[in-house]
């Protein structure tokens, strides 16, 4: 069937303009989790998708379900999906694009009268940002019943409001996350299928307008290093008596950098950050060796084995370079997600359909993690985009996402693989 | 006469005693910079002076002159110096040790009846410590009409009051300030002598009671080093699209660390200190390589000319490195007190009166690189003490005192040299 139907790009160009018309606030959007913002964008989506037909459902968490009705209604369905909320003054496209691109395909489906195997919907997720409430995945993580229930205390981070009263308080229900139930069934769910813009350069570099991807990063980070040495008169105390913890900080985030290229250079995929470091501005001074740093580490990988030994070898740096300088490097403990691994299949059939395929890693997180860590088959295509994501200057052409929307499309004719 | 004199060392724990008594405030010593508590250490040294019957004199910026009348009253005299304020909760011994040991040199030398052959005096110096106006050496620094005249419209830390109000409300007099006029004529003064306790852990560690010291380190120093990069997410931005100003801060300091390494191994003297060094607080996240450093690089030394190379080093360094992690490391100006050398002919006569006799460099400035600035052969001996200086827990024992000041007894003693 590939290459008769075309993608709705119409219906596309005018659903983002809605959402930004919405939900702009001065330079950037804001949809915020579980708020008005993000509200307004699910109210846009819901209406175009009955407008287009198309049957719609909300669950017990606000996630939003459009459906294109296939031959067998009981066999697992395919969800295209992505999220509707933003950061703060976020960009217009990290989310919607997903789900405007999900959109156009059944539209465009059913105006072709196209009648899939299986059902096809498009999930609009809930609360996938965790710039509001300081956890991401709300919305798919709560679908699955892998919450946390002390989540329902957390408040969001710019009215106080708990995500308990705040579900409530938009008709919503927060017993399936205390109860940690399931609302979607993974043997009901036969592939999830992700479009996103890419968050960082690469296509825009590389000169590619969209890319499969070939994992999520997993991401080790140890939150709250810690060096701490002595405070001391900067001219007065000479380098054997010192305890210098940023001599001793520089000494050891440079071999990490070091550690870093040993397992570029052996084709591992990774990447390191330290993102804070400072000294404390109540104790430093211009004319102190400093006695103390703060600082984060952050290692990112497709490969959890690939991590753990650069955390191993971070924590030995710290040790052996921290004795050197008679200072404490404490590295403390690692907050861990997982590298989330995208279906072979599926990624050699986008391949398949890319007129010029091309494969990266996704650095950052997507609900797409989720529904891989349940054993759902999953896959995704990064489109173009650029000055990154999170900000008001997202910059997404409507040719570039067409190129990933049409492969969407016909992946999803081509089913079954 | 060497050895027939000794310092009244009964006078200098009673002073001691008496210094900490009136200006002790919690765990620490306040003795404000033109203030009420270094006023009450003035008036303590003073009647001690008088009580001995040595002869006293305030200038007009307030330091006290307390005098052994020599035969020859109009040749050059020998002043001992050093200062009487302290930082907020300093300790006892910072500046108050010198001038003590100098008050029990002309006591013993009053109470046997020694008349030197020029006068022989104790400078109490106002305002050295720069905590309270920003401005160190006030004292010193106005007798000889080094100030720029601007300094009187510092404002004093605590209370704002500037330096002109708070001269005139002491009964001081801010003309000489205004019109960079001396109060004190170089060519009248024969020699400088300081003692001053150790503010690092050098002679604590290497076991000496005192030592010579043979220079005050100058200071280059680069107060405001900023690292502009590119913010970005930590994981969807790779190694070649990164602008991580951390890693190349990293780097830069990492560097510097093998300059300084490479000065001290061709025997130069020198200390390399990054004490503040911060990624912005409103701006850096956890998962968000940092756009932005501020540092501080602080080069010591006792010759201008390697501190020179070194901030040429720094400066190249800076420009490469930049360039290497496509960021802009620039360092800003250099704030600089050049090194003070010590007069050859009073370390080797301080030398061969020590019985265990060691010379080290002074990182900290003191009133005696002012005096050397202006021509005056100058000296200092340093006296072993705990904990650092600018603290509650200066120790410093009376023993390792009475060792330095029967150096600086017998030197007066075996003037002309």
């Amino acid at each position: 069937m590939a290459g008769t139907v075309q993608p709705d790009l119409e219906m596309a160009a005018s659903l983002f303009e809605a959402l930004r018309h919405a939900t702009q606030r001065g330079r950037g959007v804001v949809r915020d989790s579980y708020g008005a913002g993000e509200q307004a964008a699910h109210d846009i989506v819901r209406s175009a998708a009955e407008a287009a037909g198309l049957e719609t459902s909300v669950d017990a968490l606000g996630n939003l379900f459009v459906t294109l009705a296939g031959r067998e209604r009981n066999a697992p369905r395919i969800i295209m999906g992505s999220h509707l909320d933003s950061v703060p003054q976020g960009g217009n496209f990290d989310g919607a694009a997903g789900v405007v691109a999900g959109l156009c395909v059944l539209s465009a489906m059913s105006r072709a009268r196209v009648v899939p195997e299986c059902d096809v919907s498009v999930m609009a997720i809930r609360a996938e940002e965790s710039a509001w409430f300081d956890i991401a995945y709300l919305g798919s993580g709560g679908a699955f019943g892998l919450l946390d229930p002390d989540c329902l205390a957390i408040e969001r981070s710019d009215n106080g409001q708990s995500l308990e009263a705040t579900l409530q308080q938009q008709g919503f229900d927060a017993q399936p996350i205390r109860e940690r139930r399931r609302l979607l069934e993974p043997s009901g769910i036969r592939a999830y299928l992700e479009l996103h813009i890419e968050q960082g350069p690469t296509l825009v570099a590389r000169g590619f307008p969209a890319a499969v991807v070939s994992g999520i990063r997993g991401c080790k980070r140890f939150r709250n290093a810690r060096c701490t040495g002595e405070y001391g008169h900067s001219g007065a105390v000479s380098r054997p008596y010192r305890r210098d913890a940023v001599a001793a900080t520089v000494a050891f985030l440079h071999h990490m950098e070091t550690v870093w290229l040993r397992h570029e250079e052996a084709g591992e995929d990774l990447v390191l950050t330290a993102g804070e470091l400072c000294t404390d501005p109540d104790m430093h001074g211009p004319s102190k060796i400093a006695g103390e740093t703060r600082f984060v580490l952050d290692i990112r990988g497709l490969s959890a084995a690939t991590m753990e030994a650069v955390a191993a070898e971070a924590r030995a740096a710290a040790a052996r370079i921290g004795a050197g300088y008679r200072v404490d490097i404490d590295l403390g403990t690692t907050s861990d997600s997982p590298p989330a691994v995208m279906d072979s299949r599926l990624r050699s059939a986008l391949m398949g359909l890319l007129e010029r395929p091309f494969e990266m890693a996704s650095g950052a997180g997507h609900d797409a993690a989720v529904f891989a860590k349940v054993g759902i088959p999953s896959a995704m295509i990064f489109v173009r985009n650029e000055h990154g994501s999170h900000n008001a200057d997202e910059a997404m052409s409507l040719e570039d996402f067409a190129v990933g929307t049409r492969a969407l499309l016909e992946l999803v004719l081509n089913f079954p693989l």
